[in-house]
């Protein structure tokens, strides 16, 4: 692992790492802030899972998530949103291949060498950073996302009982098999597969039993892709028929950006803090 | 006046505009962001100068000050830091030219024509505002920025007694007459006429008998252009001497980027609305 560039910000230490991914076979970037509490001791982890056409470097600067985290002492993890590099597949268009990896295993080729971002986010990312950072609390870790990283968190975290906490999201994709982005990511990921699609479908999982202690919803009034992309009533139902403890809020007048992320993700993180002690 | 786009951002208007701007006679960006108390009467006015390289966007995405304008009720209004368009002076580097206007009325050719940012950022620019926005009230101003917007923070402030009621600084160029960065752009934008260099010098004209009410400085303490560039031991001597109620802080560990205005610009707002009443 090299650091690529560490500068103080709100009192702790925001850092750009990169390393060799076993489970992508290629170069992966992330950041990872940690709180100026890191220097006292052990501080929870918050992991962030960012949207189409986006890197790491989106939310780090733009998402305005460091006062919160220095508040309330917490680590923000945020990695990339699909491998990248040489020889990497990659398709005309912003919604699949590159910056679109959906937080999936590809089986299918020519995806399968390099589109694995579910083992990468998972396993191979927190594995790493645990190993590197002693001052991150493995045991207290938190999951959050905007729009195909919201469909990552919901679906990670609900595939995980017990790793979180709780789980939040921005304007998230809650039922991938059901929309156009979901439908088409996961045809060439999947080669369509119904078994494997579903497994990656908040809504779908939720009907099948998995379960989250506590979610938090935040969707734009105004996002372009509220009707036939997010589709939040979707989520609001399955949590209503599984008794899952939801907030699921349309903040009216909002859009999908991060003008929009950036007016909530302290209020969702203040509300991880409290689950997390 | 045309508006660019229009985004909802915690709680209010985040504003990008463009007009042809007399002064400068081009095209002029900039950006506004009017808090929800807007909606219900009339807002204090913050006015942030941003440095080299910067247009209105930097800040914008970077800032991290529409929560503390929204909590405390302030507009924020970002202007560009040069005029830009076919026919624009500039020059190779950075540090001259497009992106570098000094905040001055430049006198020698070629830069005459185009580089008037001083009349644009005190006359032009808040003239437009105020007749556009009946929210803002003009009677209730302060004054920030960063690097080279530090200077033209300082200096308009200094030279526009009893507009500002609060002026504050990030990493600013506090002597450009004396530092590397002020004396090229000087040469290029005066001939180096020493009588309109020291207009534009912040401790020429407090020596000369410039005064402000209240003023805050933070700058980094790891800025790699602390010494060289900024030199803020020069402005502490001089509000010293000079009576001028000065905080100026070096913020260890902190370098010269957004991630260092972003920790500390929520403050600073505060800090201008406890002034502003």
């Amino acid at each position: 692992m090299k650091v690529v560039s560490e500068v103080r910000s709100h009192g702790g230490r925001q850092l750009v790492l990169t390393h060799d991914s076993a489970a992508t076979a290629t170069g992966m970037t992330f950041s990872l802030f940690l709180p100026p509490q890191a220097e006292q001791g052990r501080v929870p982890l918050v992991t962030y899972l960012s949207g189409l056409t986006c890197t790491h470097a989106n939310v780090t600067a733009k998402g305005e998530y460091r006062a919160a985290c220095a508040a309330h002492g917490l680590a923000f993890l945020a990695p990339d949103t699909s491998p990248r590099g040489e020889g990497v597949a990659d398709e005309e268009g912003w919604d699949i291949g590159l910056g679109a990896g959906f937080y999936v295993d590809a089986t299918e080729a020519p995806w399968s060498s390099h589109y694995r971002m579910w083992s990468y986010v998972t396993e191979e990312l927190p594995a790493l950073v645990a190993t590197e950072f002693a001052e991150l609390d493995m045991d207290r870790q938190a999951i959050t996302g905007h729009s195909m990283g919201g469909h990552g968190a919901l679906t990670v975290a609900l595939r995980h009982p017990g790793r979180f906490r709780s789980c939040s999201a921005f304007a998230p994709i809650v039922a991938p098999t059901r929309v156009p982005w979901g439908q088409k990511a996961f045809d060439r990921y999947f080669g369509g597969d119904p078994d494997l699609s579903r497994r990656h479908d908040a809504v779908a999982l939720i009907g099948d039993g998995a379960r989250v202690d506590h979610l938090l919803v935040d969707v734009g009034g105004s996002d372009p892709f509220l009707d036939k992309e997010l589709r939040p009533e979707l989520l609001v139902e399955a949590c209503e028929q599984s008794g899952i403890p939801a907030t699921v809020r349309v903040q009216k007048g909002y859009d999908h950006s991060y003008f929009f992320v950036s007016s909530f993700l302290g209020e969702h993180l203040a509300w991880h803090a409290a689950h997390l002690g």
